[in-house]
């Protein structure tokens, strides 16, 4: 038996979440179940979008993933399923898979038209469940749906390249839990990019000339630890998503302020990245002073 | 093996969710837990009622909630068992289950003693776990229990109405997730005293004339995409479970507000509706201007 | 096959928690997986020691927690499984298990070596869920790890007793979701101190002679309920895990207020406790007027 995932704006409150379980469970009592979030903010398709990506390819193949975020049905809003990457994907045509779907092709996409038989003010709860169990029981989409090839796109998914390829703009797509400050910029178009040039990252006022690996490189640990000052230190690392990330050492939004706070960087802000060519690296005198520990990482 | 769902007020950090679990696990290592809610207001009652009420439908026959609100045990505060519906319900007898009871009888009720052979200042742990498991192995309330054919009542369950039934005196008793605020006033409730009227919702400084089937209904899908502003608009909704519910269109109550700060509404404030007799209608002359989309729904 | 338990500083919202749950029904299909706590504060190594101490218990022996709080692997933070009292526990070497190690012999220690074959910036995914799934599938430690004999302490886990044992000095380690203030003071401790004597305990301005069974003692049930005003009284309790707490009668800090914003205590201040000989209670003219209520239990 498969595993159905629910990722939501529902919150941990209602009993919207606790109703769409005992309905799946009604369905498939010997389902399992996992929540992968139910704290999207509301109505916010780039968080259900990167939260969704992040989180799908840790699931075995054939797993069911309901999305329930702006999910009523009408005329510009369309419900769909996808098959993608092996997984099952059932949300509203609302921009969510766009960010998935630029990545992977997706297999199969159908438009649900299951509606003719169900009136509802609860389609997580009434289309979502019937077409995540109708698949868990191995059924097709060609039985739930019309086959259609293209879904709505979101904006802001890719960052923007100059045409000499020397700057990249990026920006804001998610605060974490951290207050880390994730950028839409992922590693592998920035290497490409790159090409081994010497770089600087700005945001707001800030500038950093570095990537690190992980959160503690920049932890001097030659230094006695009753002499370190690193908590708190700004710093920018690929995350475990490999999106570049501005974020401070061992931050806690609601004591020491976190990279979003500190920063003053929210969704939707830009932050731009400067390549510097390599032959200024060749002409020591010609070199920035403030780039001497810049790493070509 | 049936179901157990857990609502409480836990909240999500502390330890109560998690060790209630393990003591079910212990005895049951196959039995399916949902957590319904753990975000419920401390000891918030008709909160606990209303959400309770909501999500148990969902869940198949037999299943069996835990409901951990305010069920420290005292001399006004015993602990409760209740089959009804099908379900089963365990939790103090301080009006969590008056808003189900009001709308099902119970088949049986009893008032549980099993508290001789257990000290606690766990309640839910220690007495509501057992009697759940005990239910759960095919066990009868009567074993764990004498019965009782009352239960404590809430106060603000039900709406008024006036003698000549032109008003219903209606209160909030829940905000959701999304602000949105959500009345005593049951649909079937309003349909069987409007017979047909037109009429006029009261809350704080606005009226509407107009419930809606669902939120986007307000949507003018014929104006272009980028001349709309819906996002932001109030509207009256029946929602998912039936109770008559302001809303904001695609409210964050984070951000751009909702319907329960903007228009200052909070849990016990009052909601008038008045019911303008049909014979009006039959002289337009009459009919105030406003009402001509009047919505007979 | 055991549960696995995650208790994380990872909140409801990233992908963080899901991920981990798919990786691990990936490699176990049918494993149990209990979330304890995804809201320790950011990095805060006290609040999951406590709530892991608090829960772990409750579980079934052979139970695997997973806690994932600040486990970013470096040369000051290696990563450890630990066996104590039939429970395994798994997570960085950095003060978390301390309290429990504290109280009870672990029954092996080892220090996690299987990073070699591992890259990663999500240690709890990549590295946590691998050893538990080992364990669950009956592996053992010494597979994973190399045994050590010491873990890294906390700080302020066990409060402090004077020469003459007269007075206690313990200080605040958690605050609860009602916002009651729970100290490292464990009742086993107190009363061993204690031996008989009455008592004071000090918080800031406030000071208490009497330590309750459970909330609702502070109730006068001889008075009618509407002349009573109870719901906002200071009292002290061992609370479930055995712990001295100071409490509000009813509390809720998003609306009348809590223990911890009524009294102003947050983690690591400190509370005393000091002791009054017993021979002052055979002279009752000696003894304090506002003793009179003080109570030895």
């Amino acid at each position: 038996m498969p595993i159905i995932t629910l990722t939501t704006d529902f919150g941990a409150k209602d009993y919207f979440t606790g109703a769409t379980k005992g309905a799946i469970y009604s369905e498939l009592p010997d389902v399992t179940i996992v929540d992968i979030s139910h704290q999207v903010s509301p109505f916010n398709i780039p968080e259900a979008a990167y939260i969704i990506q992040n989180a799908y390819g840790s699931f075995p193949k054939g797993t069911i993933h309901i999305i329930g975020i702006d999910s009523e049905l009408n005329e510009e809003n369309k419900h769909i399923a996808i098959k993608l990457d092996d997984h099952y994907f059932i949300c509203a045509n609302n921009g969510i898979m766009s960010m998935i779907c630029a990545e992977i092709a997706p297999e199969k996409i159908v438009e649900i038209n299951i509606h003719d038989k169900l009136t509802t003010s609860f389609p997580v709860l009434d289309v979502f469940v019937k077409v995540a169990c109708h698949i868990a029981r191995g059924g097709t989409l060609d039985v739930i749906g019309k086959s259609i090839t293209e879904i709505k796109p979101i904006r802001n998914i890719k960052p923007y390249v100059n045409d000499d390829k020397t700057q990249i703009i990026g920006s804001v797509i998610y605060i974490d839990n951290y207050g880390n400050v994730v950028t839409n910029i992922k590693r592998s178009f920035f290497e490409t990019i790159q090409k081994g040039r010497h770089f600087e990252i700005s945001a707001r006022n800030y500038t950093f000339k570095k990537i690190y690996n992980k959160y503690s490189d920049i932890v001097k640990f030659e230094v006695p630890e009753n002499k370190r000052n690193d908590e708190g230190k700004r710093l920018v690392v690929f995350n475990s998503g490999n999106f570049l990330e501005i974020a401070v050492y061992k931050s806690n939004p609601a004591t020491v302020g976190s990279a979003s706070t500190l920063l003053g960087l929210g969704p939707l802000d830009t932050i731009s990245i400067n390549f510097i060519p390599n032959k200024v690296l060749t002409t020591p005198d010609n070199l920035p002073p403030n780039l001497s520990n810049a790493n070509k990482y």
